[in-house]
């Protein structure tokens, strides 16, 4: 057996793409060998992992022969093209793109959560959106004792989730409003500084966008459960990192909200920040860095007899992006589904 | 008859007094005379309004003889202590804080959804909270066609909601986030810099803080439907001006959104900015400053066959407040209540 996995990163110059690079280390995932991908533009950049200086090359079709995993965390247009290429050389694959996550053939999965579809997986495995991830983990504690009907979730999205531009369109955009200076915007349709743009991913016929979709028909595909009645609305916050979400349950039954934290505190991934007397509730600045999904403000939901009110936050590029990768490769691992 | 009436304004000093000062010069109402009060701190002030030097005074209970019209915006206390004098003296009196506006005998009022509760006023008015108005306006117009049985709104709140401190608490603390320093916060109990608090107001034993309660209680007051079932999560997001509310309505009947646009264009005092193609929607940056309760974001709501999902934003200090205050008093002149 060899001294660990051999492992690709497309796009590995991203914000997702170093966050799982850390993530790597500080879980001392196996990795015998890293193979850093990205466009054109990056190559040639070093990046120091793990004691060694890694070049980033990049990424041709030719780019995957020998590895165990690659991680795609670039457009779909990107991971249309490579993926399955790298699944034919036997690469097992996790996406990060929307690109895959509605497949029939490829389990979209939150180890937590769904673990079980990662058997038989076809090469090409999928890891929901950032805003998908905490949701499910929540309702699916919840679920486990009393079935959820219906979920309204409005979400506070963090810049961090489009990208390093975006990151940088913030802080600079706060600066020239902080000196009165005219603010042009580039990344987002609108100025995102002391300002909030409800619109993430482009507008579909329906009204919704597609990550408002995307947060329905991946919870439904998730949790198993397609006719699931979701509702979001998804809106860009002035915030760096994390994704927070207002969410509103519908149960089969009434439900004490002390049950429901007893239920979420002793779900795996799960922290309970709940205690109004001091102000403790999650924040997204101090969930940022952090792995657990945070959920606070658990209270009977007033407009429906059987109804739970809650508040989540999670680090986006954590357990809504690289984490959740490197923990469906630990997965894939333990149930020797990928050996080294 | 006079030439117009004597206003005094308890609080002139704060963000919604002096937006107060500035709607009314807008709109020309008939000003005789100006009495500006506030606490000691803020007396010897000097204001320019109407081409006159306004002296600020400190208020005593002495101070509301011969007005026609007192607006509080000040604490629940003063308010409390100071309304019950000014109406003995004869002073219609409209109050902003949140000590009368579920009494029975003291209408609390929108002027473009339930004028009539001002006939039979006992010498007290209330305004609703600042983000009760935009939801009950958006509700009201949609319920005069179709019942709505059931309401969710999740907001995103301006500090400017606080006040003057609470505005310079996030310019301070950005600045500092900016330069690396540490932020320690004061008006807040947590930071606001690039960050969200999920706590407006104080929390009650129920899990719901008190300014979700208001929006409940008020909006039934207010739209006579004292059973509404309305859940709602307050969050302080870092934006200076302008609330936002993602709001979900159950109805009675299916509603097509191009029907519910068209309802809500023609509702006087709300503007409809709503077409994804060219993503035209409201933003609080934008709306700050402005009358309308804009309202975007239209679609039927996936989750309920009879949901509706929208958008709305409006200037907090304005319609939310000072401008909802002066139309109430254009209303009580118009129907004859008062009189110069």
């Amino acid at each position: 057996m060899a001294d660990g996995f051999r492992i690709g990163v497309l796009g590995a110059t991203g914000v997702v793409g170093r966050e799982f690079l850390k993530i790597l280390a500080e879980r001392r995932f196996p990795v015998e060998a890293l193979r850093l991908l990205a466009t054109a533009r990056s190559a040639g950049k070093r990046v120091e992992w793990g004691g060694k200086e890694w070049t980033v090359e990049e990424t041709t079709r030719q780019s995957f022969r020998d590895l165990d995993f690659l991680f795609i965390s670039a457009s779909g247009d990107a991971s249309r093209e490579y993926a399955p290429v790298a699944a034919a050389e036997g690469v097992t694959v996790i996406d990060d793109s929307s690109a895959w996550r509605l497949e029939a053939n490829v389990p979209l999965v939150v180890p937590e959560v769904n673990p079980e579809d990662l058997e038989g997986h076809q090469g090409i495995i999928s890891t929901p959106n950032c805003s998908t991830v905490p949701l499910v983990m929540a309702v699916d504690a919840i679920r486990r004792v009393n079935p959820v009907k219906r979920i309204i979730a409005d979400t506070y999205q963090s810049v961090s989730g489009t990208g390093t531009a975006a990151v940088e369109e913030l802080r600079s955009q706060v600066a020239r409003v902080m000196s009165n200076d005219h603010v042009e915007p580039h990344v987002y349709p609108h100025q995102i500084a002391f300002n909030l743009v409800p619109e993430i991913d482009r507008f579909l016929e329906s009204g919704y966008t597609k990550e408002e979709w995307k947060m329905t028909m991946e919870s439904r595909k998730i949790l198993h459960d397609n006719e699931l009645p979701l509702s979001a609305t998804c809106v860009r916050v002035p915030v760096y990192v994390s994704h927070s979400e207002a969410i509103h349950l519908e149960l089969e039954h009434p439900m004490d909200p002390g049950d429901a934290r007893e239920v979420l505190a002793q779900t795996p991934g799960i922290r309970v920040m709940d205690d109004p007397t001091v102000s403790l509730y999650p924040t997204p600045w101090h969930a940022a860095g952090r792995d657990e999904v945070f959920v606070g403000r658990v209270r009977q939901d007033s407009s429906h007899p059987n109804g739970l009110a809650m508040w989540l936050v999670s680090d986006n590029l954590r357990k809504g992006a690289a984490l959740n990768v490197v923990q469906v490769m630990e997965a894939l691992v333990a149930r020797d589904i990928v050996k080294a």
